[in-house]
């Protein structure tokens, strides 16, 4: 088997309904006016249990309006071209996105988050917690990206990967 | 559509053959005894580019010998009861695991990575670059989960989630 499969987990609404002026990544977006919600299929609600303790979660998510695969891309965050699996960017062979939002309410299947850096009605696939001693490499050297997570403040997407 | 489907791009070759006795997470496993190979598919080397500028990378794969999915778990860094989606334990709905593993080496197709804390043998879905100013969260407060780097280090896991 080549192929993995797997059901959505719920759906994430959030005020961006086209893919050009979105914040890059969270990072851009950890302001009141980037709260979005996560709603999950009922049936899983109760796997949501002791999620309130964390101040931040991943999600991980299908990139569904993305259509073209691109090996070679120039990312938002820089002026030159670079492999795919070196960015972010959405043009991936898998379509997968992942953003560490905030976690700002659990209510019941529905999460209240800030930093929701993608599409309105975009399909969930998981929730992991962020955990510091997992996840917080010392000194990490990171590449072509230099910068810094206030130039992210500052950017916003464009229509080169719709 | 309510599915998402995805072809693997490679696979990562490991030491561990079976799920018990292994890391928890490459906090657990950083050291030369962890050194593991990732082989992605040919067709895709050129995404590649420029990854070896990252000193670590999130491998994204498919968790493919677990077959329960449970709601509630107890995780192997804790002693009670807790909601699935709050936990990084493997029988999760997507079967999606998530690992940041140190980059030491990019030949062609072929990454040597240590802190590979998976199976031999996982198909992987996706590589993305870790990039302090996106994954770096000021202050997280991280639940239940009160063990450090340290304590993970020591940690094993044992067949629950077999």
């Amino acid at each position: 088997m080549s192929v993995y499969t797997t059901d959505y987990i719920g759906v994430i609404r959030t005020q961006f309904t086209e893919l050009a002026g979105m914040p890059v990544q969270p990072a851009g977006a950890d302001e009141d006016a980037f709260e979005g919600e996560v709603i999950i299929n009922e049936a899983l609600a109760e796997g949501l249990r002791d999620l309130d303790g964390f101040s931040h979660i991943y999600l991980i998510y299908h990139l569904h309006k993305v259509t073209e695969t691109k090996m070679i891309v120039i990312p938002f965050m820089d002026t030159l071209e670079r492999g795919i699996f070196a960015t972010r960017s959405p043009s991936r062979p898998s379509r997968l996105g992942m953003s560490i939002v905030r976690l700002l309410e659990v209510n019941g299947n529905c999460l209240k988050i800030r930093g929701a850096d993608m599409l309105d009605g975009t399909p969930l696939i998981d929730i992991k917690p962020y955990i510091q001693a997992f996840d917080c490499p010392n000194n990490p050297s990171c590449g072509w990206m230099s910068a810094s997570r206030e130039d992210v403040r500052k950017k916003r997407s464009d229509d080169r990967f719709v």
